[in-house]
C-alpha cells in the first residue's frame, strides 16, 4: 500500500486481514508467496471476485505463459527465471499478476524472487514507482523478470562460448552432453518467453483503462527488451545447431587422422612385415640365405619400399 | 437425458426408442457406441436430420479432425487417445459430436471411453454439469478428451527421457528404433490435434447461438490446453531431433573411442612385430645375431619405440 | 447429354457431330480423349468459343494444376494418377475441364480413366448424378480423382512401411534407392497436389452462378479430402526424411559393429603375435629359449594378456 | 517503329537521332545494347525524362529484380539467362524495361538476346505482335526471356538426372563438386526469379492504363509461367539437397563395404598369423614340434577356425 | 549548419555551445561522437526534450535496430560496420539518429565513422545534399551505412569463395573454423539488418511531415539496397550450410580414401605373411620343407593370390 507520499508494508498470514480496498488515493500490492496454498486462494478469490478458472490457473505452476483481459482487470501469467546467488542452476518459478484499479495481486510459488530492488524502490520513495499508479508498478515488476531473462541468455552465452572453445580443444562427451541440455534449455526458454512477445501487445493495445498513456509508452520499451530476448534465444538456438555440426565435423576430423595414422602405420610396416617373413622361411632350398649380401639386400629392398610409401603419403598430403 | 433436478439414464437397443426431442427444460446426452453400424445410423440420420455426408464423416474411422458449422447445429470430429488402464498401448477412436438446440449427439467406436467421470457427474448432480444446458456438457466432453492428450503427452515426456538416459549409457538399436517409432507417434499427434487449435476458435466464434456466452468463457481455458498441448508436441519433435541428431554424435564419439584403440595397439605392436621378425630370419650372415647383447639391444629399441609412441598418443590426448 | 429421365451416350470421330447446346432441360457432357489432336481442338475452339491460351493449355502435358474464372465459364486442368489394374506403376495424365451452363467438356490424354463409375452411374440413373445439373457431374469427376490420389497415398504408405522393415534388417542398397525415388514422387505429387486446396476454396466462392449451392456443400466435403490428402503427402514426406536419417543412424550402427569386431580381434591378437614373434628370433644368446618351462611360461602370459583384454572390452560393453 | 500497316527498322548509333515521339498511330520500340554507356543513357534520360535512380538502375548489372510503377511509365529490371549456341554455359545478362505510352525501352549490357523471335514477327507481321500495341510487345518480350528460364531449368533437369545416375554408380569427388555448383547456380536462380512472381501480379493490377486489358489476361498466362519456374526451381533445390543426403548415404554404405573386407580378412588370418608364430617359436623345450602329426593338427585347427569365422560373418550377413 | 548558399562547421567541447535552434532557413546536423558520455548526453536531452528511455537507448551499445516515430520526431538506431583502413576487422558500432524539424542528431560511439563523404559533399556544396532538407540528409547517411553493409557483404562473398576454394584441396580444421566463424559472423549480420527492412517501409510511410516525398523517392532506393543486403546475407547462409555440407561430403570422401588404403594393403599382405609364417613354423615333420621347388612354389602361390586379390579390387573399382 503506498501513495505519492508514504507507504506502508504489511506481512500478512491470513486472506482476512486484507483490506478489500486501499483508501482512496492509496494503491495497494498484494504479494503473496505460496499460490499453493488451496485455502487462502480461495479466500482471496472471494474478495476480491477471480473467476474459479482463473484462480486454478494462479495456482498451477505449469500453466503456459498467457494474458487475460477482462472488463475491469488483467491477468497475466509468466515464467520467472532466475539464478539463485548461492547455487548455480537457474530457477524458474511461475508468477501471476491480477492488476484491477488501485490494487495489483501477484502470486508466486516461493518466497524468493527477482522483485527486491522494487520493493526498494518503493520502500525509498526513490524512481519512478511511488510516483505513479499501480499500472507503472505491474510494468517494473514485468520488466524485472524480463531484464532477468537477459540475465539468463548472458549466461548461456558465456556457456555457448566457453563450449565452443571446449569442442576445438577435444571431443569429449561430457561437452556433447552439455550441448544436448543447452539445447533443451533454450526450447524451453523459447516456449515461456515466445508469448510474451504478442502479450506485450496486447497490452500496448487493451482498452480497460487500467493501464495510463504515460506506461504504454514503458510497455513499448519493454516489447523491445522482449524482442531482443527472442532474438537472442534463436541465435543461440542457431548457434547450438551449429555447435552440433561443428562437433560432427570435428568428431569427423579426428576420427580421419586416427585413421590416417593407422593406415601410416599398417601400410609401411605390414608388407616389411612380410618381407622379414618370406626369409624366416625354414626351406631347406632357398638361394638368398646362402648369399653373402642378402641381409643386407633385404636391409635396402625395405629400405626402398618405406622411403616410397612415404613419399606417397608425402604427394597425398597425409602428413 | 437431463435438467437441473433430474436425471434419467437408458440404455437403448435401438434408435426408435429415442425421443426426437427432449422434454422443455430438459436436455438429451444421446451416446452412440458403434458408429460402424450403418443401419443404426442411418435411423439416427433420419430422425435428426442430418445430411448424408456428416452421416458419412461420423461413421468413417479416418476421418481428419473438423468442425462443420451449420445453421442450427455443429458438427465436430475429433480423435479420443487413452491408454487402458491394463493394456500399456494408447488406444486412438475417433468421436464426432453433433450439438443441436438441446440435443447431443457423440458418435463412437467402441464402448469403452474418457467421459465416465462426466457421466458420474451427471449422475450425483456434481460439479455445473446438471445446472448448465447441453452446450457445457459439448465443451466437458471435448475437455475430457483433451485432458487425455496432455496424460498421453506426459508418458512421450517420461518415454523420452528415459531414452536420454538410455541413449547416454548405450547405442543400442533397440533404443534407436524406439526414436523413430517416437517420431512417428509424434507425427500422428501433430495430424489429429493441431486443426484443433482452429477449431476451438472457430466454437468461440460461431455466431449460431448454440453456445453460450458462459460456455464460450470456459472454451477460452480449453484454447489454452490445446495450445499447451500443441506446443508440447513442437517440443518433442524438436526433442526428438535433438535425440537422433545426440545418437549420430554418441555413436561417431564410440566409434572414435574403438578406432583409437585399433589405431594405439596397431601402431605399437606392428613396428615391433617387424623388429621381431627382422631376427627371426634365416641368412647365414646376420652379424647382429652373433653378438652378445644383440637380443638386449632388440628389446632396448623396442622399449624406446614404444614409449616413443606413447609420448605421442599422450601429446595427441588419445587416451 | 442426360437428363434427370433419359440419357443418350454418342462415341463421335469428328466435332462437327457435336451439337453446339444440349436441348433445353438437358446437359452434355463431352469427353474428349486425345488431347494432342490440334484439329480436333481447333475445332472445339470454335464451337465451344474457348480462348487461344486456354486451349494450349488444354493441350500441353505439362501446364500445372490451376482455375481459371470467366465470366460464364471454369476451366481447371488437374492431374490424374491412378495405377493400371494390370501392371504396378502409377499413371500421370493430364485432365482439363471446361464447364459452362449446362455444357461440361473434359480433355484426356489417353482414353483409359477413373470415370467409369460414374459413367456407369450415368447410364443407370443411380445416384445423384442423373437428378443433378452439370456441376454436380463437375464435383463427381474431380472427387473420382481425388479418391484416386488417396488410393495412390495408400500404396505409398505401405512402401513406406515395408521400406521400414527392410531397413531394420538389412542397410542394402536398392533399399537407399527406393527411398530416394519415394522422395521423388511425394516431391512430384506435392507439386500437383498442393495447388488444388486453394483451387477448392476458389470454386466454392465463385460467383458465376455455375455452380449451384447444393454443390458447393459437396465442395466442402472434397476440400477436406483434399487437406487430407496434402497432410499425407507432408506426413509421409517427414517420415521419408525420417527413413533417411534412420538409415544413417542404423549404418552408423552396423559399421561401428564391424569396427568393434576387427578391433577385438586385432587387440588380442597383434600383441600374441608379437610376443610368439620374440622368440622365434634367432639371436645366438637368448636366455629364456633354453628354460625348460619356457614355452609354458609364454603360454601363460599370453592367456593373461588375453583375458586381461577381453575383462576390459567387457568393460568398456564392446560385446 | 511499327504499326498494323508498316513497320521500318533503324540502327541508330547516337541518341539524338532517335525522333522524342513515334508518329501517332505508330509504336516505337528502342533497344538499347549498351546500357553501360553514360554518356548515351544521359542523353536518353533526357530525351524520355527518366528519374536519375531509374538510370542508375538501368545502367547497372547487379541490380537485382524490380519493378516501379510509376504515374505514367512502367520501370522493370529483370535478368536475362541463355545458353549461347555455341558455347555450353548460361549467360546472364541485365535487362530494364522502361514502358511509357506508346514508347517502349530495353536496355541490354550485349548485342546478343533472345528477343530475335519477336523481332521476326515485327519484321514479317505474324503473330499479334504488329497487330497489338506496344504493351502486348512488352509482354512478349518478357514473356520471351521467362520462356528461356524454362529451357534453363530443363538443362538443369537433365544435369540432376545425369548427377543421380553417377552417383549411383560411384561417389567420385567431381560429382560431389557438380552437386554444390548446382546448388550455387539453383540459389543464383531462385534470387533471380523468385520477386517476377510478385511483379506480375503488381503488373496486373497497375492502374496507369499503360497495360490494355488484353494484355492482362495474356500477363495471367505469364503469371502461370514464373508460379511454374518457381516451383521448378524449389523442387530442384529439394532434389539437390537430396542427392547430397543421397551422397552421404552411398559414401557411408561404400565405407561400411571396404570396412567389412577388412575386418573379415583381418579377422580370419591375424588369428592364424598367431598360431603359425607359436611354432615358429624357438624354445628347445617345445613338445609339439616333435610330433609326427604336428603339422597336419596345426592345419586342421586352421581350418576349424577359418570355418568357424565363416560360419559367423554368414550369420551376421557380412557378405 | 547549412542552406543553399553557405555552411557552417563548429567542433564544439560542451552541450551549452550548441544553439537550440538552428538560424531560420538553416538546417543544423549534430554529430555526437561520445555516446557514452552520460552527462553530455542530459544535457543535449534537455536542449532537445528528448525522452528519457530514448536517451539510454541512445547511450547504450547493445541496442537492437529500431524506428521510433514519435509526434514531432524520430528516432531510429542502426548498426554502422565498417572495415578500419588499416586493419583487416569490421568495426561495429551503434548510430542512433534524431530528426526533428530542420535538426538532425547523430550519436555514435567512437569519433570514426563512414560519413565522411558526406560531410564532403556539404562542405563543397557537391551533390543534393546542400540544395536539400535535413530529411535528405537523413537518407544520404542512412544510405551511407547501408552501403557499407553491401562493402561487408562483398567481403564475406570473397571469403566464401576463398574457403570454398580451400575446402576442395584440403579439409584443414583451421579452415572449418573458418567456416563456423563466418556462421556466427552472418548470425550476428542478420540480426542487426533484418530489422531495416520493416524500417525503411515504416519511414516511407510516417506521416509527421518530417520526411518530404521527394526524399520519400529515394527511400524507396534505399528499400531496394536494405532488401538486396537482406537477401544476400540469407544467400551466404545457405552457402555457408552448403559448405558444412561439403565439409562432411569431402571429409568422409578422404576417409574413404584412406580407409580403402589400409584395406588394400592389409587384405593383400596379411595372407602373405600367413603364409611365410606357415613355412616358418619348425615342425620336424614338414614335408613342403624339404621339396626342391617348395620355395618357388610359395612365391608362385602368393603370387597368384596377389594377383587375385587385385582383380577383385579392380572390379569393385576400389583404385
Amino acid at each position: 500500500m503506498y501513495d505519492n507520499d508514504s507507504y506502508e508494508e504489511l506481512e500478512l498470514k491470513s486472506a482476512e486481514q486484507i483490506p478489500q480496498l486501499p483508501p482512496p488515493g492509496k494503491f495497494m500490492w498484494i504479494d503473496i508467496d505460496g499460490n499453493h496454498d488451496a485455502e487462502l486462494m480461495e479466500q482471496l478469490g472471494q474478495k476480491f471476485d477471480l473467476h474459479p478458472l482463473l484462480l486454478a490457473d494462479a495456482m498451477s505452476s505449469e500453466q503456459r505463459t498467457k494474458l487475460d483481459v477482462m472488463d475491469d482487470a488483467l491477468f497475466l501469467v509468466m515464467k520467472m527465471i532466475y539464478s539463485n546467488n548461492d547455487k548455480e542452476e537457474a530457477i524458474i518459478e511461475q508468477v501471476s499478476f491480477y492488476l484491477k484499479k488501485n490494487i495489483l495481486l501477484t502470486f508466486q510459488e516461493k518466497e524468493e524472487d527477482v522483485f527486491e530492488p522494487i520493493r526498494n524502490r518503493i520502500r525509498q520513495g526513490k524512481g519512478r514507482v511511488r510516483k505513479s499508479s499501480v499500472d507503472y508498478l505491474f510494468y517494473a515488476l514485468i520488466d524485472a523478470i524480463v531484464d532477468n531473462y537477459i540475465v539468463v541468455l548472458e549466461l548461456i552465452g558465456e556457456k555457448t562460448e566457453w563450449l565452443e572453445g571446449d569442442l576445438m580443444k577435444n571431443q569429449r562427451i561430457e561437452t556433447l552432453e552439455s550441448v544436448y541440455d543447452l539445447k533443451r534449455e533454450l526450447l524451453f526458454l523459447r516456449k515461456s518467453i515466445l508469448p510474451l512477445k504478442e502479450m506485450v501487445v496486447k497490452l500496448q493495445k487493451e482498452e480497460t483503462g487500467l493501464i495510463s498513456d504515460t506506461t504504454k509508452l514503458y510497455l513499448k520499451d519493454l516489447f523491445d527488451h522482449v524482442v531482443q530476448v527472442s532474438e537472442s534465444i534463436e541465435t543461440f538456438r542457431e548457434m547450438n545447431d551449429g555447435l552440433m555440426d561443428m562437433y560432427m565435423m570435428l568428431s569427423s576430423n579426428a576420427m580421419n587422422q586416427v585413421v590416417k595414422t593407422l593406415t601410416i602405420i599398417s601400410t609401411i610396416f605390414i608388407p616389411l612385415t612380410f618381407i622379414v617373413g618370406v626369409y624366416g622361411m625354414n626351406f631347406e632350398f632357398m638361394p638368398e640365405l646362402k648369399w653373402k649380401l642378402g641381409y643386407c639386400l633385404v636391409w635396402a629392398l625395405m629400405l626402398l619400399l618405406t622411403s616410397g610409401m612415404l613419399y606417397y603419403f608425402k604427394k597425398k598430403k597425409w602428413f
